[in-house]
């Protein structure tokens, strides 16, 4: 701490800095990414190692709340700083430190300063999530933990499944979508900018890759709906039924919830 | 059993035929591919699922005894049945039973009928092996179970690796690229068709793949040439350093064993 900082106004009142984090993590370590007592989640553990590098609590903000089991690729985490802390040390060197003291399973991908006012979670303007499938007779192995194993031995309809996905695409009240309890009392309206369905191969497996993006999600609503894409890709419903179902406003009228592990919070945009 | 197999000439002296297994398997499960009392192993589990099928010992021959760790996406497992035990179930049946049967980290993709006096290990014409490096400050985290992390600021030098990977393509004495004790008293020749460096993505996250492809593979042999190409990549050595090592045919010459678990046992040509 020196004169020389202009912004360092002491520890009370002092300025402050919005830093980001950009985080991967294996949903199978966790019990979800928002902090929750007694409990190993993501939230929880770059908190406690934060702390034990800045000496006081540090309160984090996520970009999205994923569940226990779902992954991340890029989660956004920010936070605030002094600018004194900030000056401290690199954001290499800061990188390094969180990832000696983090948990398996979770690592600091790379860190920035933001502007003033940043919040990862309301300055976010499009989430991307990636829920991935192997189908087909034979399970998966090395995409195990990665991937839903949907057994079948007919061709799953993936032309369908893009059909189906074409009437979610657009600003919709997605109730039936949103596991009932957390939409009580608040707005269940979002926008998907574009559902789509490739294959991909990782580690030598094949999987469908079902990518959704829009502005915000709510709770389960992409495994909901990857759920009921499966549903259409079986045959066991005609594409329309999924129009039917947005319509009816109701989580019952809904497939089953896909598995968490399937599911990756992909990417977020500022 | 019936007189209308004509095949079957009984429990003594029946005419046998080949069957052939394409398995994948996650080497962290298992004390390698061979058989080995006492210890879980990819031969030794598969050996249990057969006889508790088909009520007999069933003696396999892998394409490859990879060692503890390493991982196959395409091992090949002979073995023989009378043509009753072939015709008894269809291949479908018999692999949803082996799946069913052996333990997780462990999967067999397709089954296929061989031409009498088929081995897996000694009809094998190429076989083909990749190692995956994850290379950066920042440690990979899908990859963590599948990639060796080399850490490092400074970009590897790709082009050197390729440089130095071409001395060892062609027929030459592998003796400095095996670990000793299995070297004794056997040839150490061995033909390297290609070995490939490029770049891939898995689960988001970015690899560096060496491909290499020979007829065969004395013990460990990938793995030390993995680790004299990175010491070429990360500057330590030229690309020339590879030439003097293999003419020494001398295994104190070469650099350490890349770790086993970067290694997959990729396919097996006939």
């Amino acid at each position: 701490m020196t004169d020389k900082q202009p912004t360092d106004y002491g520890a009370f009142g002092a300025k402050t800095s919005v830093v980001a984090l950009t985080v991967s993590y294996d949903g199978a370590g966790f019990a979800g990414f928002a902090r929750q007592q007694g409990q190993l989640t993501v939230q929880g553990e770059l908190e406690r190692a934060l702390a034990l590098l800045f000496r006081h609590e540090v309160i984090t903000v996520g970009a999205g709340r994923t569940d226990a089991g779902v992954h991340a690729n890029g989660q956004v985490v920010s936070f605030e700083l002094t600018a004194d802390e900030l000056a401290q040390r690199s954001f290499e060197k800061l990188r390094t430190s969180l990832n000696a003291l983090t948990p398996e399973g979770l690592v600091v991908k790379s860190i920035e300063e933001k502007p003033a006012g940043f919040s990862a979670r309301f300055s976010a303007i499009q989430r991307e999530y990636r829920y991935r499938i192997v189908y087909g007779p034979v399970p998966p192995l090395f995409l195990a933990r990665y991937a839903w194993w949907v057994p079948g031995d007919e061709p799953i309809d993936v032309h369908a499944m893009r059909q189906a996905a074409e009437y979610l695409v657009g600003e919709h009240d997605f109730k039936t979508f949103c596991v009932a309890k957390s939409a009580e009392g608040q707005t269940t309206m979002r926008r998907i900018d574009s559902i789509f369905i490739f294959g991909m191969q990782h580690l030598g497996e094949h999987s469908l890759v079902i990518q959704v993006v829009g502005n915000a999600f709510l709770h389960s609503m992409v495994r909901v709906i990857v759920g009921c894409l499966v549903e259409v890709g079986l045959r066991r419903r005609p594409p329309e039924w999924i129009e039917e179902i947005l319509l009816a406003r109701d989580r019952r009228a809904a497939a089953q919830t896909a598995p968490a592990h399937g599911l990756t919070l992909w990417d977020v945009r500022y």
